[in-house]
């Protein structure tokens, strides 16, 4: 066990044991911290609790409306803090940075959590954090269509709906548990999986004619550049997990989707089939995550930080060949 | 209940009471009928039956080895002859026309089915056959690694990985139990649902641009014409399923593909939210299907075809309003 680290329920007595409590998405949050949070709140409030969600500035419009009714009031201040999918608490917004050295309990699905908080329930089998959630609102009692509607978002959307090699039986039977609360899932699906704007599609279509393909075909490294972003008018929700793109170009088993946040600074989303581990690549160059998805972020432009990926990329096949020939 | 139709206990008897099976799949073949012959002829084998899946020249290679093995040699000379995913007997190929008279057993799961089999185990709730083969997999108690990963074609395919509307909890239900017999799913995801050929995104853009947006932009027409088949070099795997692309596109409700097969015949396939009903539209057009997911043949030019559906969506949409005002 890591220091601070929890099991199930141990998190569930520390939530019913507590109050006032605030909880903390990531930055850039995705479908899965956003999810949780709305389904942590939900069900400490069902428990009479007094729970809120702090505001996060990068929220879209995707997820908006699961925080309706849930952030809190400037003035609030909280007794008790909770991460939900925060790895370390360098993934806290600004915003979020008065309460980085304060968190009480985090829970996560991440392999490379550093355990900066006071308890943490973590578990890295699990495909999302909403597979956690599940788990704990089990525990605490408190599962019905609304707290249902929005951990399914969470699961789906942390597995690509099912898709992802994250996705296991265990997935989807809490898929079919949740769904046996409510229709919500036909929406849900439309929203985030079915929908893209004709905006995002002449982005993926400039992606594509964009990206350098190196060993046959089998790593492909492309750029989103601010002036792509410029030119298209192109929203944060127009490129909304974009970094799934290029992976799915037939012979593809590696892809480095680069995006240029400001000059001299981008970000890289990797992707990777089992021949590779992402988070050793990523690790190399400051950043983490899971063995198929992994992101950091670099302090080069767009054609240094292309190049630097797949030096990275390069360098950890090399480890593996040396390994193989043991 | 119809002529001939029976239920799932009924089924499994007949199955272990006869032998000597050839099992036919329906034209243009998707991951559902292959993956029920699939999994059915193995179960047969399983219960010491001989059993054959009749070769269906459609078949594209993404559905290609999961009958491998399983082909009725040329002179087979069937016993009994069981139809899977097969509404119609005007769904088979010229080549089980043979067989189209005398088909003994037909398992399906679309409510348009025309019982033209002897015996007739039909289930529209359910999403795919693939969970009707599940269902009688359990009742003959055969269920193994391989059976499991074809039934998991079938259920995923026809449920576009559990996206569409027809997911149903017992979808995720099944999927789950599945799983639980082996790794095979990442592999099926991958190569199923996130693998497009260049091709492929090549045709998916000039399908877009080249679509006619009505009604606000809510109902989408787009042509594959054989001409843009021939100029991108595109092979029917290159377009499989490409009808559910135009549906994605924000803001559209109601998308029809229409596939130029040969000069002055289309094939259309329409897809609906809950605001239409698909077959009611396709069954003005000669055709049918589900209520989200519907398809006809006419013989018609591109541009002649796309009026005939744009008139046909019209007119279903006049009806359901005038019963709205009633």
């Amino acid at each position: 066990m890591n220091e601070g680290e929890i099991n199930e329920s141990a998190a569930a007595s520390f939530l019913r044991a507590h109050d006032g409590y605030l909880i903390l998405t990531h930055v850039r949050p995705d479908g899965d911290t956003i999810g949780c949070a709305a389904g942590l709140c939900l069900a400490l409030r069902k428990l009479q609790k007094k729970a809120y969600v702090l505001y996060n500035p990068g929220i879209t419009n995707t997820y908006a409306e699961y925080l309706e009714g849930l952030y809190a009031p400037p003035e609030f201040d909280p007794d008790t803090v909770v991460a939900v999918d925060i790895a370390t608490a360098g993934l806290l917004d600004e915003s979020a940075e008065p309460y980085a050295g304060r968190v009480d309990l985090c829970i996560d699905h991440h392999g490379s959590n550093t355990f900066y908080a006071s308890r943490t329930w973590v578990d890295p089998k699990l495909s999302s954090c909403g597979e956690l959630l599940y788990k704990l609102c089990r525990i605490l009692d408190v599962l019905d269509e609304k707290i249902a509607r929005v951990l399914y978002v969470a699961v789906s959307t942390d597995t690509g709906c099912f898709v992802y090699s994250n996705t296991s039986p265990n997935t989807h039977w809490v898929a079919a548990e949740l769904m046996s609360y409510g229709n919500f899932a036909p929406a849900i699906n439309k929203k985030c999986f079915r929908t893209k704007s004709a905006t995002r599609l002449m982005m993926e279509s400039l992606l594509m004619t964009g990206a350098e393909f190196r060993q046959n075909g089998a790593v492909a490294v492309g750029t989103i550049t601010m002036d792509m972003m410029k030119k298209l008018k192109a929203t944060e929700q127009d490129v909304e997990d974009i970094a799934a793109f290029l992976g799915q170009i037939e012979g593809v088993r590696i892809s480095a989707t680069l995006r240029e946040m400001r000059p001299n600074h981008c970000k890289i989303s990797l992707r990777t089939d089992a021949s590779l581990n992402a988070s050793r690549v990523c690790a190399l160059l400051g950043g983490g995550g899971h063995p198929a998805a992994s992101g950091a972020e670099v302090d080069l432009s767009p054609a240094k930080a292309r190049a630097a990926v797949y030096d990275a990329i390069c360098k950890i096949q090399a480890e593996d060949a040396g390994k193989g020939g043991d």
